[in-house]
């Protein structure tokens, strides 16, 4: 059984502050049902429909933070990232909507569920009211989240689980890889701003609040996928 | 003779790490003109109608900072302000215009001048760019630097100086009382967000060279100003 | 008995194009509550809590329009809304609160329902994504929604009413005027941008689009009042 | 000879409206300069560098370009805009500079010309305050005017053209491609929002204004880059 994964002291501060809101967002029944294979196929694709369009505003944000970087590395892996979800992510929704016989256009088009909404111009806000920073701590739980879900899933999975494409992605080491290199440019994001001892400021917990809302957005975000 | 004013303790620290770039701003040729009263008459109409248009953008930019305020305090302070920028200061200069058959439209539709442009829309960008502080930074040598100058060529005018108007409305004591009321906020806004050793973070140098370069933008808006 | 009130003709027909989601919104059983002044208390209360929070934002969002304004009166009509927002419609709520005990600060730090934050961050987007009619489209709802609600409900009302002092503070000459103004200022600004046929053009059902959804998520903030 | 590029008819449409303006850019003394190879390297070197930071601000413009697009196409061809600037151009910048010594954290950190500020801060502000075509407007001036420079120059240079690297990049195949699919992409955003007739209605003087602004601005960034 392989080690828990790490993606930066940043990430790791910020998740045990959420607490069980973590929790609640990374062992999700909805998590659960990817994990056992149970989860009803509607609910699947109600969820990749909405995921879908969740990407294309999660894209905006990720374009965004490259608009708020403020280091050439900032925005090459923040350019980076826009990239691998316009062009690698979506496509993945695309490919399994399309052998379901939805179009990309029906799904740029899709009414978008006010849990899905909710989250992703909570997104945008972080970034037009704060600054690189506010931008990372509401992005990170979703980019790292699933790599934390991809991990677990991918270590021991259910035999012939038809959700093995979805586990494949995220505990594949492309995206996993992802994770690692934002969670070391949001830890090199900090420092340069924050120095050596960023959580004794009061700016903490303004971050924190940032990350444990946007893992809450998460928790509903499932749960409406639960619910087609 | 009355003493320096003081805005507050993180303006005197900006201020004061502006170095030389802040006394080439206050004591331009075109502030000595103001004081002396013998900056030609052209020059004040250019300056009057360029300024008209910073104060445009200048009233969004004070806007943008309510869209990035995170206490109702800041909220207030910059809504306030943005009351004051567009109900008041900006009449004053409808005034001094009109008396020069110069209209509000004309104004308003004014070309505006690329040291003036330069300016404001660096400021607009210090605001999409980074937070709250990024924007004080930006905006306090405009607000404070002409507080300064208001209040020392209020201190000892020459006799019959057709420039006494400009110079009483930033030495009298509502615009004095602007300065300390937005001073006094952004004391508040520092110690809120980066605690009571802000200067030994390595944002603090970011800011710095924002409100350094802000003052700098100041310099060139004056020597716009004697170019008519 | 009076005339129907009438806030433009944009707004009138973004109303009607909206259609069924229109009376959702301002025939929704917690108007109708407040209307028969059999709302419970609670419910009222956990409304006042949440729309104190939403005026937080929607200042912010009205901020954000004066960033994006393109003529002068644009710019004073959304900064004078600004100004009645956080210094009029605020202090209503936090008088009313007051009384039963809550503090403003309390107020501002409310917890965030998701149907209210949905709602304004849709807004913000709107703004960040779009021109100044993007922002319009979706600040229109809850400007002309609640001022056409009030209309109503100031026309006969229930004795000793609870719910009074709101009614009237919609129904008044004050809130009603705003409406008037916003409403024209939107005719104005359509015209100036899309010319006198601007329902012929694509961009209306962009428009359209965003005046319903608004519409909706006002749907679902009452629906979140009713549930305390 | 090849016949004049053309990268749609919304480009040529600007271009026209922007009379004498487009002329001043496109066959200003510093591109002449390179045609005939006489210009100073002292002054390339300049440019290089300013236009370095200039490309560091181009992107987040384009990255704010993403965030506002409205359409998946729009999405992907500014992301993949981005990525070319990010990733293609500012990498020809890097090595040309490094022949000079002068690395790319020295590049990315160069003291910015107030004419490159101007330019780039008055295109996120077009971003800021309108829509999409706002941005395309204030972004189409660069990456088109280039794409015709370097296609003129690259039809019959001098011998041995010190510059021929640079005329080689904005004439070959992968740049016209691109000015070619973003020409087209602002043909199709047009008409997606202002129908078939979008120069009948008022918003087009609007975007015509902007384009000629950001037109004058590279003007001005020419003159700047001939007085290193």
């Amino acid at each position: 059984m392989s080690e828990p994964q790490t993606y930066g002291k940043t990430f790791n501060a910020w998740r045990k502050g959420a607490g069980r809101v973590w929790t609640d967002y990374t062992a999700h029944p909805f998590v659960e049902g990817l994990r056992t294979g149970e989860l009803p196929r509607a609910s699947f694709i109600h969820y990749l429909i909405q995921d879908y369009v969740f990407l294309v505003h999660f894209s905006r944000a990720w374009s965004l933070a490259v608009v708020k970087a403020e280091t050439l590395n900032e925005m090459k892996v923040c350019a980076g990232t826009v990239d691998a979800l316009v062009n690698h992510e979506m496509a993945l929704h695309v490919r399994t909507c399309a052998e379901q016989g939805i179009s990309e256009d029906t799904l740029f088009n899709a009414a978008e569920a006010d849990a899905n909404l909710a989250y992703t111009r909570f997104v945008m806000d972080a970034g037009l009211q704060g600054d690189f920073l506010d931008m990372m701590a509401a992005l990170a739980p979703c980019v790292m989240g699933y790599g934390e879900i991809g991990h677990r899933l991918g270590q021991a999975g259910a035999k012939d689980n038809p959700y093995q494409d979805w586990i494949d992605t995220y505990a594949g080491a492309d995206y996993q890889g992802l994770c690692g290199v934002v969670g070391g440019m949001i830890d090199t994001a900090v420092a340069l701003r924050l120095g050596d001892q960023p959580s004794s400021l009061p700016r903490w917990s303004h971050l924190q609040a940032r990350f444990t809302k946007a893992t809450a957005l998460e928790v509903g975000f499932w749960t409406m996928g639960l619910n087609p």
